[in-house]
This record gives structure tokens, sequence and C-alpha cells, in this order.
């Protein structure tokens, strides 16, 4: 399989490009605006043909490279079937399979850092890895405080589904903001500091203390985003 | 087998953390001096016994975390034999295996962007991948004109030696500056722009005409890490 983690050191996003092999079919998860020709670059080179590009949520501290991705390979844009952005052209629910020239992803509805987050195991049966968007981070979990987030959503989506994943199933999210690349289900169960020890109420009362300052990013990214990355002329 | 890529974003170094399971002895190369507390808490939480620090080379552009890491494991640093690095615990030559329960690294001279870089290649009877320091970088080359560099040097080291392994054989650099996190050889002959269509002349002249001011660190970094990290009580 050909995996790419590329890294936006702006907004400290990680995104995905992955096929089965080089000359494939491919998938992207999460890509940042700023960086598609970076990622045209590696698609051309590794001479694949963009079929999907997933965001897992509407980010906020960051502009989505969906709607150029699009216009420059005609991939399909795929979102969960709650977003409310009007140009995905793919709603993907709970259970949902994608296949991609070999590439097997399962949509599964994990709400809580918003309301319409997916997250998407990636070979099903034996599952390999997830990707977790903002739910759940290396040693942290998204924040819960807008975009209809919640924290007992959080910790339900992220317990009651993430975790029933194999331990070793590696967990790629769509952050990190301390130089870790990939972690395990295993790791996060044990030793993510929010949710190792704790119960689900006092998992709600730390998210519903924390006071967090709006990403700066966030009055340009949310509208942008739900336009699939078309910035408005006004911006 | 356990891998785990870590990135310093103040100076875009890569780090690589292998071992061949959770629970086992593992290696470390390329660690950065100030990141040196998130390692520990990786090979904590990953039950993991540090048993080799490798640096591939004098890094010019951040502290080494070796001897800081020597310190809290009671690791074994290790280094090529041509490094001035007197603090440096075993000197390792090309062709030696390391063998760290498991996980088998060959050493590769492979000078050029200093007169005393190595190459790693993991489990070598079948390449998986190679961590190359500074002297191949992803659709670049380190610089060479300083610490003995040496533009022919690292057409040899590059072409003769690295550019023989499976073009699937995955490359590892010691940096990336664009949020690229891996390549291969296959992808580095055929589209790394210094290399791919030029002549060994023609490489020499371009690297020969870079004009680079010197890293920020330089003058604290290269004194601190032949001293395995130590900073002097001046600095």
């Amino acid at each position: 399989m050909l995996f790419r983690q590329f890294f936006d050191a702006e907004s400290s996003t990680y995104t995905y490009l992955i096929a089965s092999g080089v000359g494939r079919e491919a998938l992207i998860i999460d890509p940042v605006k700023a960086q598609v020709p970076q990622y045209l670059q590696a698609i051309r080179e590794l001479d694949l043909k963009l079929v999907r590009a997933i965001d897992t949520h509407t980010h906020a501290d960051h502009v989505t490279g969906l709607g150029d991705l699009r216009e420059a390979t005609d991939c399909i844009t795929a979102m969960g079937e709650f977003t409310r952005a009007e140009c995905v052209n793919e709603a993907v629910r709970e259970g949902d399979m994608l296949d991609v020239d070999g590439v097997k992803l399962e949509a599964i509805y994990t709400p809580g850092h918003t309301d319409e987050s997916f997250s998407f195991v990636l070979d099903p049966l034996k599952p390999k890895a997830v990707f977790t968007g903002d739910v759940l981070l290396i040693r942290g979990t998204g924040r819960t405080d807008f975009q209809g987030g919640d924290a007992g959503k959080s910790w339900d989506s992220i317990v009651d589904k993430l975790f029933r994943l194999p331990d070793d199933t590696l967990v790629y999210p769509a952050h990190d903001y301390k130089g870790w690349t990939v972690s395990s289900i295993g790791e996060e169960k044990h030793h993510n500091p929010r949710l190792a020890h704790s119960t689900r109420a006092q998992y709600i009362e730390l998210m519903n203390g924390l006071v967090l300052s709006n990403p700066k990013l966030m009055d340009i990214a949310i509208p942008a985003n739900l336009a699939c990355g078309k910035l408005s002329k006004a911006a």
C-alpha cells in the first residue's frame, strides 16, 4: 500500500494520501487548501488518479483543499451525512464502505468535536488504522465547545466506538501540536491523560471547564469550508 | 514492528524511534535535545528499553539528544567512525550490522553533506527503509558547503550507494521543510529535481553555486553536538 502523511505547519494539520500502489486510484483525507500544490505534485509523481477527497468534519482552523482538488482532478468530495457543506458530492453514512481501487475504508459517525464528525477505519475486516479527525488526538481530544461540539458525545464516540477497535490499530489524527505523527488505540486507552483514568462525568466536567480562545482562522475557515474551501471575494 | 516518526518544528527535524514491538528494546535515530522529554514519554508508555541512540552525522541546525538520552536511559550512543564527537560510545563502520532485539540496521558510509555522514538501511536483506540523514532529502539533497561537505561525494553516496537500493525502499530523511514525511528510492531517482535529469558534473556545479546562509543555531549546535548535546556553560 502507498501511504503518505503530509504536515501543514501553519495549522499543524495532518493529511493522508492513500492508494493500493503507485499508478492506482487514490483518496485523500483532510487536505489543506494551501498545500494542494504539494498533494498534486505527489499525485502526479506517483502516477496516481485522485478519485475521492474526504474531510472528517468542517474544520475551523484551516481552509479545506476539497474544492481545489475537485477542480484540479475531478475527484468526488465526500463528508459525513450531517455536514452543512452543500458543495460536497457524496454524503457518507455510518457503516458505509468506501473502496478506492482496493483501499477499503469504513465510515463511523463520531460526533463530539463537532456534531458532524466522522472517522474512517482502514481495512475494517482487520483494522490497520483509523483516521480520527479531531475527535481523538494523540494523548488528547478535540475541543467540544463549538460547531455542535458535546463532551458527552465525544466520550461516547471515543470510548464506545473507537476504543472497540483492536489495540494495535494505528491512530492517525487530523492534528498534532507536539511532533507526534501516529499513535495506537491501545496507547490512547492507557495513556491519553483525558481518558485513561477518568469517568464519563469527569471527562465532561474537564472538557466543559476548558477555556479556549477561538482558532485564529475560524471566521474565515468555517464559511470557506462550507463552500469546499472557496474563499468569498470579501475575504 | 513499532515505528514512530517525531517532528521537531523548530528545526524541521525528523527523529525515528524503532523497536520490534511494544515492551522490547528500541533504538532512536537523530534525536533532538529539546524533544527528549517527548521521546522518554513514548519510551515509557510503549514500555520500551532504549538501548541505542544514533546520530547520522554532526548536525549543524539543532542540538542532539544523544547525551541526555544516554543519561536518562543508559543507552549506547552511536555515530559513524569518522565523527569528531569523542563522547560517542560506539563508532559504526561501513557494512556494520546493528541488531536491536530483532530490528536490523546496516550502516552505509554516505559522505557529501558532511565527511562523516552515515545512512542506515532497515532490514538490509530485503530493504524496507533507509534513514538518510541530510545526504538525501525528499526532492532535495543536503547542502555540501561546510563540515567537510563535498558535492561530488554527495552525488556518489546518493547515486552509487543509496540508489542501488530497491525502488520501493522508503526514504526517511532527517529533515523536511515542506510537510512531506517520507519518500522512496524510486521517487527520488525519478523526481528529485537536483538528481533526476543531471550529470555528476551538473550536480556539482549546482551545489557549489548555491549561496546559503549558515544555520542560525550552527555556532551553538556544532560544539554542543561534538559533546553529545551538552551545552557549554557560556552558551
